[in-house]
Parts: structure tokens; C-alpha cells; sequence
């Protein structure tokens, strides 16, 4: 808008006010000021005029420029949705490389788009590869016993957790964009399998069924998490926030290393629940079933791993030390309970595994039966959690090394991932937090450090299998606790605390939800809590009376900004939220009640009576219906009481849907300004030349 | 904080960078900078200094003065928990007229907060009372037929409407705080009773049941709406937003005339369901039962009762037309069927109807048993429904005449007249809209025009029931669809979709959801899709880049304001909502792509090279953890790129948590402004200063 117009809308205001125009009678085309500008040379024969009335300010304050508030650029509804939904969908705009290439360079670019391989394969070399080899072999002396330890605990038979360490992890290197993930089982998705599957069947008693559910369930987790990245509604996971996870993670800590006990006292029967108090129960229930042995034996190795654990925290250059431990501790005690075999009775062992690749588990799947929606609800929530642990390795590994993982590829590969596994002998894979980071330490620079563990799990699938059969289950559960121990974050607790009450509510939350309620039903109320403080912030938002800063155009919070003064006859608010139909009517009633407090504090002070409310309103960034309409209300009950109201500085959309609702019109020229300041200075000064 | 220390800080940085003073040994004490200004003493003695630095700078820009962004007072979590729950539950402050009074003061002013009557009778004269009597007996004749009428459409025995017409008006009389409400009851909740109920029992199986269903579905819904009150959830109501009321209402509407199909084409047997689609096939499915006369007569009933209407709407002095009509069918039909009553077998009446007082029905309240449940989601259901009738209509005509109605109060009044009316054989009551209206209208002044028209449902009851004996059916649903019809407010829908597509879509979704699916759900649905709207917005949040207006301290959009222009190696940016687990991952993923997308254009546009991104915090109105680790994350990004990130006007809460997570520290003197234009300023001096 050219310097003239805000000159002449100016010189326009002065003469109607001193004309004494009633501001109603030429409201009519105010909305427009913004757009058109037409309207200006109906007055700038003014000009000389708006001289004349600066000047004559001028004794008074300094002249000054008034600037109209534009509406936003005119769009059309179907514009408006494309842009909403693009910054739904495509907030990154993916496609932004494609721009201006030739169709050739186009073909290249999708293939390295959808199969990342591409992209870092043709750069690939000998001095990159033997990184891989080093920290794939480190990688794999950790997947084996954990492959086999988690697969224990979704309550399946060992080898699944080694077959799920094979084919997941060749799939993930082609499709997936993270160079440190390492894939294969994880603690968290194995635990909430086992207890949602295990509710509904048991696998002593019907193993084929159990079986097909999980392969059914990890089909539909992986279904959903591929249909998350197609749709790009990637956006879903965030809403189990860190917070969340926190609470989330210990709980499921405690709960995993409460199911140990099992393996680590020999217990031979045990309760199938999962929740603290029966299995603590069950424990104590069937003390006589405790083997000294095994205990002994047991608490050694976790001693020996959890010191290791320390020392590679310590040093992360001996990140090997931890990343050896277990298979080392698994080939010692598997020698150790083989020597001894004829009189150790009371220690369980995992017993034979068959040789062989994964066999096809396709024929397996479950598509039809009174199970269908056990394995649709297990398939979700284990395709939500595991997801979540992906994504959050990617990218905190992404960021260490200062490259950028897409989540929504990333949730596609995982997905394709899981739904191959789920066709041969594989249950819920995605990449591990221990994993990766030991992955990270021994210095991986490609996916191609997965190709190269799944080839070691290829070995021992077809080679080294009989060698487990003496594997104690006490060292299993040493290893699974050592894995989870580090997941049981009270640090970051109580930072929550520190920093943000509510968060920290919601972390307990999931927290008990999980220990004592059930796995599934403790995320559901987090995530409740944490949608819940959203809706509060919007429903209570925070009103703040601003304050002039003395020789600045700055206007602050009065109780926050010692400097901040009032403006007399005055009373400027600044409402800190949109305006929604779920704080509309608390709006109203807290800006009346800021009016009459004000007012009050007026006669207390016998200061100027109350003559103006400004509504800052920058942070309104949105309005409805309702808050229009709440606004109108405003307006007309401060004409009641003769009270001027103008809004300060209103955003785009805000001012678009007061023009369209026609409450622009009421408010007139002098109810719209781009400032708190300037709509300060115009108004006393049209006061001071009204007689 | 005093002028000295402003200038004093200035000094500091421009000392601490003149002599390059890494920020980062400096900033320990930062945070404090707002706090406490003792650190100021130290660095006082530079002023000179100062000056010279300024002057030095004067040629380039004029001399400017910085100012510290202060930390919100401090205050202990007690105190932020104390003061988040008073203006989360007592934001009007309803105690504040009870402040430095006397005791005896007190005790008055308590009696007159909990009953209203004590407020408004001592100044009651003849004057009022005699508008009061007017108006009474207006909705009186309007009530009569409408009670009954509504008492089918809850499926319940006419009588039931009467008795429901009697003991809340009185109740509410003493209670509410409008003055213009006419109580009694509702068609939606009538309809919403009657869907509920019907779907569990049918009265035409077990009457007995039934009532005490509908008893106890009141009883409810009293309790729900007086411990709403008590508990001052009165916000719960408020998620019913207007937009979704709008299609509700519409929704409710079309299903309850076409419930009256069967009183209006005297059907006999009629479906018990609700939605559109069985209602209709079972009329045409019972083409043989349509009676002509019915018919006929039903017509000319409707059309008059139609026109009337239409005069009244149009001449609001002419509102006793429209009120004095549904009565006067009443007795028009009722005597043209009791004189052709020996041939007229096609044409159904009311029948037989109890003289009498309500009889105490305490005794038929259904508290265990296989149908509480059902009573128990009725009774909230309903209970929601007609508060929010309630209080919607009494807010309108409150700021018709410019007075407050309290929601909370008005809640326990609605509520404590249900709990009494289910003790008493009434069903669900409140104010309603056409009632009130008229009430209005005839010039009511206060609560006896309540008392009046029970005195006149009394006499009624006592008196005048056999009259009703050959009332036909017809008239009431003809009475029904007249009041009804005027729910359907396609204008405002109208208007929604002009102005707010998401609001129109949720008006839609309650529209179709009740007319086809159930009315509940389509509630629910309703308002399932306003909070995910609310989430939306806060998932995906606007940002905007912003320029400098020239000559001004104003910054605003760039693609909104064409005098705004970029400030060159500046990437000025304004974030539109709070930060929270919800969006930080978007905003993150924005943020670096509005960074790419601008270095582009410099290349594009061999502009200066990018040094510095300042994000304007001024609409950022919270933050969680997981939003604070996001500004880290982003920071830490941005420095590996050496781009420096500033902050310009963090709101309070969100500076203490920045400060409380130690993120203020990693930014530093010179990571924190007030406003834009001094970051930009003090910034671009900075590198000037810098060799």
C-alpha cells in the first residue's frame, strides 16, 4: 500500500472525525480498505488537510502514519484446501528435488526416492564396507541371544527371534533411509505381542493358533504402518509424546524384567498375566519351585553384563565390552550347564532348534475366525510402538551425524518390512534402540551393516544351531534385563517435573497404567492426558493486560514487565490463544471480568474513567463461529456501556473470517489497527480533536 | 527494570562482542538477567563506554536501546497450581462480591447467590407482577398442548407433560438467575428420551418399566447437570459448539416430524425406531391404515398453526397470535371431534386423563437391575441436551436485557428441579426455546411469570383434565412440527460454510449422524470432528515469513502486506501456536524447509548470504518438553550450518521453561529480544562492530 494511502486513510479518519461522521455511516466499505485501493483518491484531495491536522497534533505528540490491516490474498475455497492439505500431508514438499529436471533425471531421482539403496550404493566403497563388516559381526554377536530372548518373551518359540534377525533386516537395507538402524525383534513390541496374544490364547495349550496370530499380527502391524507412511499420516505417532514414552518405557522395563523371574528362580509355573501384582503373587505363591542353582547362576551373569553395561556407558570407545557380553555369556553358561548336564536337573534349558532357513508362513495367515480382531488390536498396537522406536533411533542418529531421515519412507519400510516377515516365520521387527547404538559406536556407515548381520544369523540358522541346545533360560532373562534396565529413564522423569507439571503427569500415567492396569489401556489414558492438556491450554487460554514500555512501541505485560506502565482510560488486553467455541464463553466472561476489575481499580485510584479496550489479538491465530460471534457479543455489550473496542493487529485468517462474518462492518474505521501502539495514538488523538 | 540497566546491558554485549567474548562464557547468568538485577552493579561503570560504542554507530542507524526479556515472577508450584485451578474453575471469581463485607452482609448476599428470588423480590411490585401475570398465562396456553404433545414424543402418557409443567417452574422460579425463561419440557430431549428408552423397553409391553426408566433417566440427568454446576465443569457444555448444535438441532427436527407421520396420517402400527429410513418405509408400508379424515383435518390444523406462526415472526407485537394458536385448535379440533365423535372410528384421541397433583414417584426410581445402565446414558445424554438448550437460551435473552445469567448457577437450578421432578412424575425439563421467546415477548419481568403459568397448569390439572378426552392426536403432532420446524436454520448453516468449512463440516457430521445413524452418536460424532479440529490446528500450524514495514518498528507477513520487505541475511519467521509433542517434529521439518526454500531464492536472487534466523515467539502461547527440545534440536541444527538462531518475544511461561531446561543458557546474551526490530538491530550492529 503506497505511503499516499496510509496518508490519505489517515487524513479520510481525521476529517470524518472532526466532520463528527458517525463512524457506522461509512463502514460499509471498511473490510475493502485492505484489498482495493480505489477507495484512496476519493480523498487524497486531502492531502493539505491532513497537514494542517498533524501539524496541529503535533504540539501535543509526533505526527504519525496510521497502516490499514490487509486481508490476506484472496484465494478460493479449492486453493485454500490445497494449500491445507499440502501442509497437512507434504510439509516437507518431498517432490521439491523433481523440480525443473529432465524426465530422465526424474526416473533416477524416484528410484533413489523409493529405494534408498540407490542413492548411497553408487558412492559406496571397499573403506566404507569394512566398517560395515565390523560393526554388522558386533551387531549380530547381539542380535543372536537377544533375538532369542525376545522371541521367548512374545511367548514363541526361540528360532522366530532368529529368523526374525534374517530376512527383516535385508529388506529394511534396500528400502530403508537410516544408515545406523540395526532391525530385528525389540523388547517393547515382543512384550506387548506376548500379553495381547497371551489373553487370548495360550501357546502351551494351542501353539499352531498362537502361532498364526503373531504372523497375523505382525501382516497387520506392518499393513498399518506402510498404509501410515502411503497416507503420510505420520503425524499419528506423535501423539505418544516423549513425555508419554518415558512413563511408557520404564513401566514396560519393570514389567519385562518381572516376567524374568520365570527363567531366573526355575519357576516352572507361572502366571500368564502380566500386570505387577499376580505375577509378584505368583511368584511368591510357588516359592518351592525356586532352584538355588539357577538363581545362583543367574544373578552371576547379570552381574558380569550389567558391569559391562557400566563400563561401555562409561567409555563409549569400549562399546564392544557390552556388545560381546552376551554371546559370551551365552557360550560360557551353555558349556557350563552342558558339562554339569547329568546333575543339574532343576535348570531349564532351551532345548533342540531345527536347522534351516525361515520356512514360508504365508499359508499361516488368519484372515477369518473369533480371533481376527485379537490379532487386528495386537497388529495396531504393536505396529504403533515399534514404529515409534524406529522412527525415534532414525532420527536421533540422523541428527548425531547431520542427515535427515524421512518418516514417512521410513514408516513404509518398516512396514514392507514387517508384512514380508510376517510371510516367513517372522514376528514385529523394527530398529532397536541397544542395537543401534552399539551399531553407531562400532562405526557403521550404511544399511549395508545389516546385510551383513543377517548373514551371520544365516550361519548360525544353518550351521550353528544345535549349539543352543544346552542355553540355559536364566542367562535369556539376565539378557533381556540388562537390554531393559536402560530403558527405565528417571533422569528425564524428573526433568519432566522440573520443567512441565502436566507432562510429568502424563508420563506417571503411563507409567501405573502400564505396571498395574495393562500395556495397551496405559498408553490410551497417556495419550488421553496428553490430548487433554492441549484441550485445556485452548479451553483456559491465558488473557494478559499490556502495559505501554515508556519511550518504546512496546507494550508488555504489566505484571511481567516492571517497565511496562498503564495507559490511562485504557485497558489493553492480550488474549494468548485462538478463539474457539470451547473458550469463547470463558473468554467473554474473563474480559468482562478484566473490565470491571479495571474499573475498580479506576475508582480506587480515582484515575481517567475507562474509555477504550484494546484486544490484542496477534496470538489468536485462528477464530470460529463461535469466537466471532463471541467477539460480536463483546462489541455490543461494550456499546451498552459505552466503551469503545478495537483489535490490534489481528493474523491473516482471523481477519478474513471477521470480514466474511460482515462484524468487520460494525467495528467501523477506527476498530482495526495493525498495532496496539498506533491504534493507541489514533484514538486519543481523534479524542482530542472531538471538542 | 530501570533505564541504567537497560543501557547497562547494552553496554555489556556490546562490550562482550567488541572484545569477542564467546557468548557461551557469559551466558551462566543470563536467565537471570530478567530476575534479579544485582549483576547489573558490575558492568555499570562501562556507560561511558557505551556512549561512544552508540555514537560510533549513530552514523549507520540511529542509537537504540535493547531490552532484557524478564522471566514472569516467580512463583512456587503451589501458587501456579493455586492460581491455573481458580481460573480453570472460578474464572468469573463469583466470591468477588463477598469482599470486604460485614458478616451479617455476608449471610445476605449468600442467601441471595443461591436463591436468586431473595435477589430480584424485595424490589417486586404490583407493576411488574401484572406483566408478569400476562406473560404467565401466554405460555401457559402455549404450554398445556405442548406438554402433552412432548410427553408422547418421549413415548410417555400425555398427563406426564402436564405434571412436568407444574413442579420445575416452580422450582426453577426460586432457583434460576433468568428471568425470562419458561420451563418445562423440550422437544429434543423429549425425542432423545423417548429414542433412548425405546430401544431398551417399549411402553406398549411394560408401561410400569418404562416410567420408571424415564424416572429414573431424570433423576440423572438432574444429578449430572447439578454436580456439573457444583463441580463448576460448566466448560464441558461448551464443546457442544454452536456450529454442531445447528446440525443437531436440524437432525432432531426432520426425525421428530416425521414421528408425528403417525398421529398425522393415524397409522396405528408405526415403527418404534428413530432414523429416517425405517420411519419412512413403515409409512408407506402402511398405506392401508392412512385415514383421510386424519389426514385432512391434521392439514388444516398444521397450515393455520403454520400461518400463524409466520405473523408472528413477522410482526413480533402479534407474538399472542402464534401463542394463543396452539390452544385454541386444541378446543377447535377437540369439539369438531367430540361432536362427530359417533361416526368418526378413523380418528384417535388422547383418551382418558387422571384428574390430580402429580403423585410422588420417589418410590419408582430403578437403581439396580439390567436396564440402569440404559437409564444412566439417557439420563446424561438428555441431560447435556437440555442444559445446553437451558443456558444457550437463557444467555440470549440475558444479553437482550443486558444482564449476566451464571452458568454454574443456572446448572444446579436446572438440575435440582429435574432431581425434584423425577420424585414428582415429571420428565426431563428445561428452558425452552419457543416458550421463552413468547415469555419474552408478552413482556415478562422476572420468575412469576413461571409461578403463573404453574398456578394455571394447576388449575388445568385439578380441573379441566376430561376435557382433553376427545383431543385428537393429530393436533398435537401438528403442534409438534410447528414448534419444531423452526430448529431447521439453514441460514446459519448457510453462513457457516461462507465462513468456517470445518465448522460446516461438524454441522454436517451431527446432521447426518443423527438423522441416519442415532442420535447420540451423531452428538458424538459431532463433537468428535470439532476436537479434532482444535487438534488440527494445533498439529499443523501456520508459520509465516515476516518483513519489515519501511520506516517502522513493524514486522508482518511477507505474502500479506506488499509494503513488507525482506530484511536482507535475515530469515525473520513467526510461529502460530503453542509448541507442543504434537507439532514439534512439523515445525521442525517447516522450519528447516522454509530455511532451504529462502537460501534458494538469495542464490536465485544473488542476494546476501543468510546469517540468521529469528523465530518471533509473540503467538508461541506454550511449550512442553517436547516442544523445548525441538528450539535445542533446531538450534544445534542451525549451528552446524553456522546460521545463529534468536528468540523475539517469548510469552512468560514459555521463557521460564526454556530457562528451567537450561536451553536459554546454549543461546546466550544475544539468542534473546524483545522485539523483532531489536534483534534485527542490536544483531546487524553486532556484525558491523565485528572486524
Amino acid at each position: 500500500m503506497s505511503f499516499l494511502q496510509k496518508k490519505t486513510k489517515k487524513t479520510f479518519k481525521k476529517i470524518s472525525s472532526s466532520l463528527l461522521i458517525a463512524p457506522l455511516q461509512i463502514t460499509k466499505d471498511t473490510p475493502e480498505m485492505g484489498v482495493n485501493s480505489n477507495r484512496v483518491e476519493d480523498y487524497s484531495s486531502h492531502e493539505s488537510t491532513m497537514i494542517r491536522i498533524s501539524t496541529e497534533l503535533a504540539a501535543s505528540q509526533p505526527p504519525f502514519e496510521i497502516h490499514s490491516v490487509c486481508l490476506p490474498p484472496k484465494k478460493t475455497t479449492l486453493q485454500k484446501l490445497k494449500h491445507r492439505l499440502s501442509e497437512i500431508f507434504f510439509p516437507d514438499d518431498p517432490l521439491h528435488r523433481f523440480k525443473n529436471q529432465r524426465w530422465c533425471q526424474k526416473l533416477v531421482l524416484a528410484l533413489q526416492f523409493f529405494f534408498p539403496i540407490f542413492h548411497w550404493g553408487p558412492d559406496y566403497n571397499l573403506k566404507l564396507f569394512r566398517s560395515d563388516i565390523i560393526s554388522g559381526l558386533t551387531i549380530a554377536s547381539l542380535a543372536i541371544p537377544q533375538g532369542i530372548s525376545y522371541a521367548k518373551l512374545a511367548n514363541l518359540p526361540p528360532i522366530i527371534g532368529l529368523y526374525s534377525s534374517f530376512v527383516p533386516p535385508l529388506i529394511y537395507s534396500v528400502l530403508g533411509s537410516s544408515r545406523h538402524l540395526a532391525v530385528g525383534p525389540v523388547s517393547i513390541a515382543s512384550l506387548v505381542m506376548g500379553s495381547m496374544l497371551g489373553e487370548a490364547v495360550s501357546y502351551s495349550q494351542d501353539p499352531t493358533l498362537y502361532l498364526q496370530l503373531a504372523f497375523t499380527a505382525t501382516f497387520f502391524a506392518g499393513l498399518f504402518q506402510a498404509s501410515l507412511g502411503l497416507l503420510r499420516l505420520g503425524f499419528i505417532i506423535d501423539f505418544l509424546s516423549k513425555a508419554t514414552l518415558i512413563g511408557f518405557m520404564a513401566g514396560a522395563a519393570v514389567i519385562v524384567s518381572l516376567q524374568q523371574l520365570k527363567g531366573f528362580l526355575g519357576i516352572v509355573h507361572f502366571t500368564g498375566k502380566m500386570q505387577m501384582i499376580p505375577v509378584l503373587s505368583s511368584v511368591f505363591n510357588h516359592k518351592e519351585e525356586w532352584s538355588w542353582q539357577t538363581v545362583v547362576m543367574g544373578f552371576g551373569f547379570l552381574v558380569f553384563l550389567l558391569i559391562t553395561r557400566h563400563i561401555s556407558m562409561r567409555k563409549p570407545k569400549l562399546f564392544w565390552v557390552s556388545a560381546a557380553a552376551p554371546l559370551t555369556s551365552v557360550i560360557l553358561s551353555t558349556l557350563f550347564v552342558f558339562c554339569i548336564k547329568s546333575k543339574a536337573h532343576g535348570i531349564s534349558v532351551i532345548g533342540h532348534l531345527p536347522k534351516g532357513l525361515n520356512p514360508p508362513s504365508s499359508n499361516m495367515l488368519y484372515f477369518n475366525g473369533p480371533f481376527l480382531m485379537v490379532a487386528l488390536k495386537t497388529g495396531i498396537v504393536t505396529g504403533i510402538l515399534s514404529l515409534t522406536e524406529g522412527i525415534a533411533v532414525g532420527r536421533t542418529f540422523a541428527s548425531l551425524k547431520n542427515y535427515q531421515v524421512d518418516g514417512n519412507k521410513e514408516m513404509m519400510a518398516i512396514g514392507l518390512m514387517n508384512m514380508a516377515g510376517s510371510c516367513t516365520s517372522c514376528f514385529v521387527t523394527t530398529g532397536s534402540f541397544s542395537r543401534s547404538a552399539v551399531n553407531y559406536n562400532a562405526g557403521a556407515k550404511s544399511a549395508v551393516s545389516n546385510i551383513v548381520m543377517a548373514s551371520a544369523v544365516l550361519v548360525t540358522l544353518l550351521f550353528l544351531m544345535p549349539l543352543f541346545h544346552y542355553t540355559p533360560n536364566f542367562i535369556l532373562a539376565a539378557i533381556i534385563i540388562t537390554a531393559v534396565i536402560g530403558l527405565i529413564d528417571y533422569q528425564s522423569a524428573l526433568q519432566l517435573w522440573k520443567v512441565d507439571k502436566l507432562d510429568f503427569l502424563a508420563c506417571m500415567c503411563s507409567f501405573f497404567g502400564v505396571l498395574f492396569i495393562s500395556v495397551p489401556l496405559g498408553l490410551a489414558i497417556a495419550v488421553g492426558v496428553s490430548v487433554f492438556k492441549i484441550l485445556l491450554h485452548v479451553t483456559r487460554p491465558n488473557t494478559l493486560v499490556l502495559g505501554n514500555i515508556a519511550g518504546t512501541p512496546i507494550y508488555q505485560s504489566l505484571n511481567r514487565y516492571r517497565e511496562a506502565s498503564r495507559v490511562s482510560s485504557f485497558l489493553i488486553l492480550a488474549v494468548e490463544a485462538p478463539i474457539y467455541f470451547a473458550n469463547s464463553t470463558y473468554l467473554l466472561e474473563r474480559i468482562l471480568r478484566w473490565i470491571r476489575e479495571e474499573e475498580e481499580w479506576i475508582k480506587a485510584n480515582n484515575g481517567n474513567t475507562l474509555k477504550c479496550i484494546i484486544l490484542d489479538m496477534t496470538a489468536v491465530t485462528a477464530i470460529d463461529t463461535s469466537g466471532i460471534d463471541m467477539v460480536r457479543e463483546l462489541r455490543k455489550i461494550l456499546e451498552k456501556r459505552s466503551l469503545q473496542l478495537v483489535l490490534a493487529n489481528p493474523v491473516g485468517s482471523v481477519v478474513e473470517k471477521l470480514h466474511q462474518s460482515k462484524v468487520l462492518e460494525s467495528f467501523g474505521l477506527n476498530g482495526l489497527y495493525l498495532t496496539v501502539e498506533e491504534a493507541v495514538a489514533d484514538i486519543s488523538s481523534t479524542w482530542k480533536a472531538q471538542p
